[in-house]
């Protein structure tokens, strides 16, 4: 924890703030991520059927969401499990986006899906086992949308920034990036929600920080809580996992709130979010 | 993370609610942890002479803090290594007590310690390294005094609960458990704040739960989001290291607030702890 | 650890044993893998130039090597990053083969080449980031070349499991799984070489294990124990990294063996080896 | 992974070689750890009747056995829980060196024990959570037996050594470290057997290292794989945990091998120590 601590980083030279208040604003439809606003991304974990869609996107809404979130493409572990509703679920959330006026996160698997998912989506997600797909963080930079990049769940701090580098290196400056947990030795929540992570990307990157508490906790219940403390530790917005039935939903039934759950978490998180405003949540460098 | 989640903490029977609102308040002096306050225990690593305790103690008090940590023993890894000041060092924090009115916490490291520490102390410590130190453990418990128990470097919320339990089962209920920070591959951090544990033992279990945002963060600049993370996570209380002269500072002088640091801290905390108080933290068990 | 250990294993039910003594042997040129051979297979890191490839390939020949490895595709961190000499690289094995008749083995790292590497190496290999990349594991398996699917940094044994049960349900059965080393606290070894997970697959999968004790290690002079170790362990094989000029090697040189490291290597091997195929290594179920 | 590399181990300066042969070997009984012969240590978990020990103690020493190994002190987590047998079980265990000549090692949980345990030991263990039991370091250091330090779940090697230095520095040079296993997010295993530790101690250290596989393992059937792996990456013995009815065991069954399961392991192990003797196993530097 040395005077050299800022080493580590050293690999990520665009990501490192070159002077205390510099940030990057990433704006996708008419939400600015990394600014005054606290931003929600919310819906399901996949896009299942236009109902479950258009209903989830209506309902988070008006509870506050600001953008959509929702799987097309799955990790097509064997040629017999859902892969997604593929195109079909792209044209869906370009729908839910009409009625709704929500901006679209969606998540890109292959380098040969990026630009079509690039036509459909605001922002393109890169999940935590591809932050470290070259090929696809090349073809996702280079389709000039923003890019969401969710942190591996073994990656370093480092690690995470020299992938956001990457994605720099390829003319796109637009990165956010996403905690969602890591792994380790602890049970009793699916991930390790490192918070601290969050503390220290907003204190030496330039670039918009958000919670994913849903994948950090695993388990509903633990969500909201995770939520405040996230806003408490100067993050710019979540994703966060909404199903109509959740213990229906085709995956990660168990992490995503119900309606009236989502809603109340919205409700209490209000004031956080206010205070976050207000105070700035730019870590004070202290003497 | 399926509906045997629980099953994995019924070695801690009475650490477990038996009812949703069921809670331990300890008392320490006139100080309550586990209520509406978020109590602040703050002090050097080590009591290293008169001077630096009775300034940091006075400056502490006027800037808010509730209780007076400080170390008397340290581990002593060899025969020439400073061990603390012993009961020199109790003798001061008794002397910080009478002219503050701040309640003590101190670390005790050996069960033969235990009485003389007991004497003095308000609250006797637990460190990390001791959680699993069961002889330690029974001889604390039997004092009588409330024990602050830190959670091993790399102990499952689990394995917390259960040396709680153990405590418990020698007759002393009055336990406050402390997440500081878990060991994984990170090196951004000192260690891993698992800001979870805490929002899981606030939904499981009915003692109160504290943070120490120094041994997690390892760096003073990253402590003051740490501690509004734990606020907003719903701890009762936080246990953090304040230095006249931290770069002078015997031990952790890199993770030690300055008097500034710590003064700047309170006043930034203050709203967080406001709003957690009006809306409570318990965390809501969502549907 | 109750009776029910074997279910986490569930999910890759063709990777499972199903009678005792079952197992696949997987043929590469001349070569069998998982045999009464310990396998080695020796090379750069990278394919760097004609004369670095052939002197290596020569002397890991005549050293006892059964098989040639090297990288012709890099992950391509930047557009500025050496990204390997691709098509180049891949002819310049194909000569090697050529001139010594190893047997080749070079990763793969996107779906797009698949084809184009299949033309040339005997084994793809899939690399510890592409683990869980699905698309890539589906061309590469399509391509009906054997498979060596090493183990995530962070993956656990019933997720590697997994990954292989993906590239089986794609048609390819001849998958050699490869332990690399996991990520931990430990900083004395650059990854924890879990020559464990070497026991648990050879007592309850079908398929070759092979060790990778260059990456496990880091450094070089612990190659030669490990590779006892994995020898002991039961593993069939071994990946290894040689290169002429170690300091001057254009990527992870420290853990590169030299030529007469490697000779040296070699000739420690041989009794061991011996005796694992004396005494068979499938590990004896104990009452 | 640097040339700094050795710079992690500066801690421990007693423990380093400052010679590439420098070595110690710990003499117990007639039994010398650290030189040419691989030394089993083995025994139940708990010394739990006199029968039980007596006849284990007989058979391991039949099967080539050369300490006997068994707790008196358990760790005692409530007033209720087992806490061993205490000064009756350390009796027994010297009954049964009586009947069979093994020398005998038990751990020792407190420092008020220590010169009990002494008088009946000839090797005291400090257990792995007693790793940073500074007080209990330096009471079993000045009892002048001999020291098995079993390394921490969650100790790096730097830690173990440092705790190894601790001991050292009260004037006990005789030190014995155990690697057993580190807490990873692996569960495929109880612990992970971190081999390469083996392998790093012995080439900078002066000390003897010997595996604990059982509790590495967690499941008997590992065990035997798991101890040729330590005798081939050079380790200077194991202890390993027999039982005559793991089923009924009071601690520990599922990791306990059976009488017959020993004797197998034996006569496996036979030859891996017989090539391990012949070409000692001292790690060759390589250029």
């Amino acid at each position: 924890m040395g005077s050299d601590w800022i080493e580590q980083f050293a690999d990520a030279p665009d990501v490192l703030k070159t002077q205390p208040d510099q940030k990057t604003v990433v704006r996708a439809g008419d939400v600015a991520i990394g600014g005054r606003e606290f931003v929600t991304m919310a819906g399901p974990c996949s896009v299942e059927t236009e109902r479950q869609l258009m209903e989830t996107a209506g309902f988070v809404a008006r509870a506050g969401a600001r953008m959509l979130r929702g799987g097309a493409f799955k990790p097509r572990t064997s040629p017999y499990a859902f892969q997604g509703l593929g195109l079909d679920g792209l044209k869906l959330l370009a729908k839910a986006r009409a009625a709704t006026g929500l901006a679209i996160v969606t998540e890109v698997m292959t380098a040969a899906d990026a630009p079509m998912v690039a036509e459909y989506a605001d922002i393109l997600q890169i999940g935590s086992r591809s932050m470290e797909n070259y090929a696809l963080l090349e073809a996702a930079a280079r389709t000039g949308r923003p890019i969401l990049l969710k942190r591996g769940m073994v990656a370093s701090v480092a690690d995470l920034m020299r992938s956001a580098q990457c994605v720099i290196s390829y003319g796109n400056p637009n990165v956010i990036l996403c905690e969602r947990g890591i792994r380790t030795f602890e049970t009793a929540t699916r991930n390790t929600f490192d918070v601290a992570a969050i503390v220290v990307l907003k204190e030496i990157a330039r670039l918009p920080v958000i919670a994913d508490p849903s994948h950090a906790a695993g388990r509903r219940e633990l969500v909201p809580a995770l939520a405040r403390s996230a806003v408490a530790a100067g993050a710019d917005g979540q994703v966060v996992e909404v199903h109509p039935h959740p213990d229906e939903a085709w995956s990660d039934g168990e992490q995503s709130l119900t309606f009236a759950a989502f809603e109340a978490m919205m409700t209490d998180l209000a004031p956080w979010c206010e205070l976050r405003a207000q105070r700035g949540c730019a870590l004070e460098t202290v003497a």
